[in-house]
């Protein structure tokens, strides 16, 4: 006995990652199988299989009674054309759903069974339901460290792994990652052509912004292309040492962007998650050296020093257990780094630093000089300690300039000229004083309402910094839109609280606040 | 500055308790505030407020570009006609996710917090994810049993709450409940006439299936009307003692509903959220003293005699504080109680118990005395012990009968007869033995494949019980169904293992394990 065939009608509905199968009402299969909406269902088409969860229909327009319609990830999934035949039957749960539910009970994990979870998971056999099950099973206080280890080997083989070495030519692969929330904090693209130019290899594959007013592929997109397809990524760094590309066109660690499709919304980012997602991407991007960078500060994602050295010795146990090199510094979240935040802007910040204009962003300068350093210190020939000195010589000569133009060139320049949004309004200090508080998450709002990373040339530039002065209605930031509307969303989020908060300024702790030790 | 506004329309798909939003990529609104995929959003329209997950939709025949699509869900909760115009813009957090973020981290949450929790819940301002994790943070290991009493409260106030001694006369309310699990556990339809001929108020209000062949209201409607308006149902009640209708239409714990929708895909129960789905449903229910049924077997919900007493003391923590009487009662739950599984099937048991005719199912017949008796002992002027007897004398005497036909008539007897559906096969048994091991979820199983509840003359139909002999190709069970594709689906999981375990029978523990104690 066969269950009956239905043609496959693609259903034009973005469901973020969670394959959808949609079922009429009316539909022979619904009745006879007895189907709920939210059923897990197996379909079968072509020597294909996919599973998704069912939702019901009651209009034709979307699906007919003898139609079988797949969302937009089931049907790019499944990757069979619309009118074939397709078999639909109810799915017996994934394999580690047992495992999933020894987790939810309190118990520990062992490596087959997180191997067993993140397999399904990147096989798209889990829904949105059960993934937000393991994020929250998993969360802080649920997965000790060899958990975390486990997690993390589970997700690199989830996906692809390119190895730099055998592709390009032996020697250390050096890459750093800075765990996020500081908006402005664009040191990739500094520290990138200064240890390439060291001739150290250095390819970075980043993200694009997920919940950020900019990441450093959008970044990196103001000036050249980034969505590179792999033999052309494998050429430029052969070429240049170096590269700055999106990292999405590689399947690199899938199951991390599939549960950061859940922790996002959840606002979920525990140590544990953390770790694995950071260290699976970087791993199977092939590095083998990597400075991590841990902000620290009161609007920053890690609060406290303590909480700091926590997440570093969890980084540390799990990278020395992937072979990978690891330096965790821990620096300055005080406030954004630079000037600008926004794709344009920060791009913008970025090239006066390497043209060593004197107006650059110091702050900016010094941190990605001792990121720099302590990355050309992986390379066994230079001594400990002179990093910093290496990376600042290599700056001030123009060779990290001459190395970006290259990487540029390389990657495919952009034709159009930077450009900040053709609207603005400053916001200003209402009363004379000193800059003693500046809120990251405020900021990367207001920048996300003015448009960014969408609109590249949205976003907020600063103009005063922590232990700076001002007179009352002295501009303290501008915010750059193209739009109406985003300028006014943006204005009504910074009415609500411009995220400075002014007091008396101690002068002589001025040049401690804004400077950072290198 | 304003919002532009986009017209409502309706979108027919059933997203089951989650309000959707569709909104075509192109839409200026999407782009202007840079919603996401998978984003809260807030519709305002006519006075009405909605929170929504947004769905972002290629096809103009979903949702055009200057269209706000909504799902059947969020149609039917923003009550505002198609065409109308609506706003959206970013929703805030409800207001209770920073509890949950609490919950989540392993923190005891406080009345207030579960109150604010349960609130947002009932008013549909969580998503599924949301709604996952609070049920994965709430799982047994994580509710204390002071935080299951203030979850039950704030789900009781969530919703409507039904005084019948108001309604109807003093009095205790009487109910019963069972925790479910046990195919063809069909007491309520017996215990009710028999406590309401006593003249004890018993206004049983059901649920329909959820994951079972048949619920309560599934198996009267076979007889009579279980939709009934809340006014009927009370002048029901002050005819006849009682009633056994579907609970749906009135608005008890709404919040229960809602969670119950992620519990089920996630085969998550755990005894806080049972305590606090059944206490605050029978509370809202109108009901003053309550016997439970907790059944205990290898293939029930409750598997051990120490969980049931764990989970007795639960119940009986909650309910004291709760005003409610709670008599538990744990039973023998390795087996289907009766012999039909499945709306006609179950109706036709009760019935011949009803009528007391010889061959009527024995066990079911004494679990219902048993459970009605302890329910008559409620009755301040019955005599610790004689519940049983008292409850005997009704049913034997045909005074039972008489009520349920008065409850019957009264709801609205259904015109046509009884009858099963018209296909089915036997299941026989492979070889002599006797029979030692039914399993409870297995034969579920193939009743709802073979089309129960929704097809009412679907289901099982068990010929022998454990302890019975058996020789080889002896009919173990028969299937019953109205279509062949059901049909063949349930033969499937039949042959695939019937559910039955044969062996060497002794024929003395016969008695024991067949009879039930009362």
């Amino acid at each position: 006995m066969t269950t009956p065939t239905l043609p496959i009608r693609r259903v034009g509905i973005d469901t973020w990652r969670e394959s959808v199968v949609f079922l009429h009402r009316e539909c022979p299969v619904v009745r006879a199988a007895g189907f709920q909406a939210l059923a897990k269902v197996k379909v079968q088409a072509n020597g294909q299989t996919l599973i998704a969860v069912l939702n019901v229909v009651d209009d034709e327009a979307i699906c007919a009674p003898r139609e079988l319609g797949l969302s937009e990830e089931a049907f790019r999934r499944l990757g069979v054309a619309p009118g074939h035949p397709a078999r639909i039957e109810q799915a017996e749960p994934p394999p580690s759903i047992a495992a999933l539910h020894r987790k939810i009970a309190g118990e520990r994990l062992e490596r087959d069974d997180l191997r067993a979870i993140v397999q399904d998971i990147a096989a798209g056999r889990y829904s949105k339901i059960e993934l937000a099950a393991f994020v929250v099973a998993t969360n802080q206080f649920e997965l000790d460290r060899d958990e975390v280890l486990h997690l993390t080997e589970a997700m690199i083989v989830s996906g692809q792994r390119i190895d730099w070495q055998r592709e390009v030519g032996a020697g250390p692969v050096v890459d750093k990652h800075c765990i996020g929330g500081i908006p402005g904090n664009r040191t990739s693209m500094l520290v990138v052509p200064i240890v390439a130019a060291h001739g150290m290899l250095c390819p970075k594959t980043s993200s694009r912004a997920i919940t950020s007013p900019a990441g450093t592929a959008d970044t990196m997109e103001v000036l050249a292309e980034v969505e590179l397809p792999m033999e052309r990524l494998k050429e430029i760094v052969r070429a240049t040492h170096g590269c700055l590309a999106w990292g999405g066109t590689a399947d690199l660690s899938p199951a991390d962007d599939i549960l950061i499709s859940v922790e996002r919304p959840l606002a979920i980012d525990s140590p544990g998650q953390m770790v694995a997602s950071i260290l699976s991407k970087k791993v199977a991007a092939g590095a083998t050296h990597l400075v991590l960078d841990i902000p620290v500060g009161p609007t920053a994602k890690v609060r406290s020093m303590a909480s700091a050295q926590r997440l570093k010795r969890l980084f540390e146990y799990v990278a020395t257990r992937l072979g990978l090199e690891l330096d965790a510094v821990i620096t300055d979240g005080r406030q954004p780094i630079g000037r600008g935040i926004g794709p344009v802007l920060e791009a913008r910040d970025v090239m006066q630093v390497l043209a060593n204009e004197p107006g650059a962003p110091q702050d900016l300068r010094q941190k990605a000089l001792r990121l720099a350093g302590r990355m050309i210190e992986f390379d066994p020939d230079v001594r400990g300690g002179d990093g910093y000195r290496i990376a600042r010589d290599i700056l001030e000569s123009g060779r990290a300039l001459a190395q970006m133009n290259a990487i540029i060139d390389a990657q495919g320049r952009r034709a159009e000229p930077l450009a900040v949004g053709r609207l603005h309004f400053d916001v200003t200090a209402p009363a004379d004083g000193g800059v003693v508080g500046v809120d990251n998450l405020r900021l990367a709002r207001i920048a996300r309402l003015s448009g960014a990373p969408q609109v590249r040339g949205a976003g907020v530039d600063l103009f005063v910094k922590l232990g700076d002065t001002v007179r009352a209605g002295q501009p303290l930031y501008r915010v750059h839109a193209q739009f109406e509307a985003d300028l006014e969303f943006s204005r009504r989020m910074a009415l609500d609280g411009s995220g400075y908060t002014l007091g008396r300024v101690d002068t002589a702790a001025h040049e401690n606040t804004t400077g950072e030790a290198s």
